[in-house]
């Protein structure tokens, strides 16, 4: 007997059909002998439309009542979930964040799990439910409830698969699995069979679709086998594990990302220390920085140019235009960018990856802006307006017609 | 300083003007020197909109799971209002029913407060916090959500007033207190200052409306002084204690109730025992029967009539029915009736009060089925069609125009 630990996303549970789809796959896997936790996320818009309600009242809420508000929304698909497998007639019980053990740090809005106490899961498996439990919640240690911020049920899931050992964690979506492109842009584009920890953390923006990076993370550390599959066909997905067969495709994927910003400092001082200076205040916020690209210093000043997330944008020109150390530079940012990548594990022992890229991209007159490359992956940042033709292009190069 | 509960229902709390609305009545009291502990319902038609969602999936789900969703309802309530009592400025807490310590037993969907741990409460209140309690809701000894049934939410609110020796219990509502008689229906209809626990029991029907009755059972137990004011106004409400100023008024309220069905067994065999043999059968199914009328024996058989809750009709015949006792019987019901009282714990001291509605009813020559008295109210069974007419009736012989 296996135990398989299967998340639903909001859009899988939307209405009342979607969850007794649900609920179907769910006694299904049940039916063949298996024990099921299942994760699931608010339905639909939920989430969306809580945070409308909030904004109504109070634009700028603290993230501890925001939590207690977002954390209803699962609460709600949970009790609806288990209330179509009631009328299957398999034994179920829904359980909270709380409830199902999930213990957090209280960085509310986006905490992380820090242990799942197992007791409650393992006695009711020990029981033969079918057990729902509420993704993207658990509970700190002054007993508030915290989320663990948007796409938080993928960490759950696959938390609750590495704490009960699980077999697999299937993660169902509105997609069949991961592919080598974004399959609604890129004609071309196929679904991948399997694919690295690593890979897939790489992927991160074809991912972020389908699955929620800290959740690969976890995945990683704990060694859980990851499956992506849609909850719409009945189709085998894209396995996510430690080592796949690479003998037949070693780059797995062209991304494009375009909630990128690139922000330039001009004239910063040239002395020892600063780039240090300045990445280490802009981590001190939790603002990632990407791509980094410095000048060769020139009477005493130099340029350093960066990217960071668009959502970061703001913040992170606030607090540089309000550094010291920077009094004298200028700060500009340019939201009209993208970054391109092909990530695959097989880049390594196959020399030229970089060369087929800017030749393809050169192939359709697109320029690079910056270049940054690590063992898996090679980015460049274009002009926002030519990204789509740039993914296209690259696939083509990389992935022939069959 | 005074620790003040105060209670608001979903109406009060229906949309963000109105939630508003309460976070200033709420700051106006607590800036006035006072603690507050605040109990909220669910806004206005969530409850009713979350059983529509229920049913669509499954329409006979679990008590169990239908706590699980109905208890987000106070989730996003208690939030909002928090998050409005911030934009005040105030410092304030949310907690839901097993975070504020409520600990019930396990009869899902209707369950009773059996203690509440009231450690977090002071302590937040001892932080000088504005508390907002999530009502209807607690937790059982399995860890498991419960919810204390329609009304639930001013048994919390008393609950919390006990437990925390609270020096008033305000219940918010849309109406300004407690009437002698329904001032829609009824044009002379004044509002009482001072009611008794027992006088409050007894006008039910028009409490109802007002005050759940089991949170008026809690407050006589514990000695909690109520108030029921209006949150849409600022005038004084009605007061519920053990005792009020009789002198003024000896008949505190006419009401009307048409939530009741007339049952009779025609043909009970006389027998010792009989009577008590069939209501105790009633009552092991929770049945609770109002007015009982036992015609004198004749034939070796008499005929018992009595009235239940409507609610109650179907379940109550279908007892009898099938009650071996009853098989030679015949069973049938009328629910065509209302009840008509006048309480008054003044009465006992007033003779003429039975004379008095009973000649106002027969003035506009309404014909009494039932007669029922108690030491603070009297009841008759009448048709229900002439039910206003009857009540506005009563009260102008008990409350002449000023």
């Amino acid at each position: 007997m296996s135990l398989i630990v299967q998340k639903f996303g909001g859009s899988s549970v939307a209405n009342a059909e979607r969850v007794m789809n649900v609920a179907n796959i769910i006694t299904e896997t049940y039916k063949q002998g298996n024990n099921v936790i299942v994760v699931v996320s608010a339905q639909g818009d939920t989430t969306d439309d809580l945070i409308e309600k909030a904004k109504e009242i109070n634009p700028n809420p603290s993230r501890r009542e925001m939590d207690m508000l977002l954390s209803s929304g699962e609460q709600i698909s949970i009790a609806l979930l288990a209330m179509a497998i009631e009328k299957l007639g398999f034994p179920v019980i829904s359980l909270l964040g709380w409830q199902a053990g999930f213990q957090t740090n209280s960085t509310y809005g986006s905490a992380r799990i820090k242990k799942i106490n197992t007791d409650r899961l393992k006695n009711e498996i020990g029981n033969n439910k079918i057990v729902i439990v509420a993704g993207f919640q658990g509970i700190c240690k002054y007993d508030d409830i915290t989320t663990l911020g948007r796409g938080g049920s993928d960490s759950s899931a696959v938390a609750i698969a590495a704490a009960m050992h699980a077999d697999r964690c299937q993660i169902f979506t509105d997609v069949e699995g991961v592919y080598t492109a974004d399959p609604r842009k890129v004609q071309n584009a196929t679904k991948l069979d399997e694919i690295t920890y690593d890979e897939m953390l790489e992927l991160a923006t074809l991912g972020a679709q389908v699955l929620n990076n800290r959740s690969v993370e976890i995945a990683k550390k704990y060694n859980v086998e990851l499956e992506v599959l849609s909850s719409l066909t009945r189709a085998p997905g894209t396995i996510v594990k430690e080592v796949t067969d690479m003998e037949k495709m070693y780059i797995r994927g062209v991304t494009k990302d375009t909630n990128v910003t690139r922000i330039s400092i001009i004239a910063v001082p040239d002395v020892p220390g600063i780039a240090y200076k300045i990445f280490s205040k802009l981590a001190s916020k939790n603002i990632s920085v990407d791509i980094i690209l410095q000048s060769i210093g020139r009477d005493g000043t130099k340029d350093i140019t960066f990217t960071v997330a668009s959502d970061h944008t703001d913040e992170a020109v606030d607090l540089l235009k309000n550094y010291d150390l920077l009094k004298n530079s200028t700060i500009s940012c340019d939201t009209d960018v993208a970054k391109i990548s092909v990530v695959g594990a097989g880049m390594e022992s196959h020399p030229g990856t970089a060369a087929t890229m800017f030749e393809a991209l050169y192939g359709v007159d697109i320029n690079i802006q910056m270049i940054s490359t690590s063992e898996i992956k090679i980015s460049v940042l274009i002009n926002r307006a030519e990204a789509d033709r740039a993914v296209s292009a690259v696939h083509a190069a990389f992935f022939p017609e069959n």
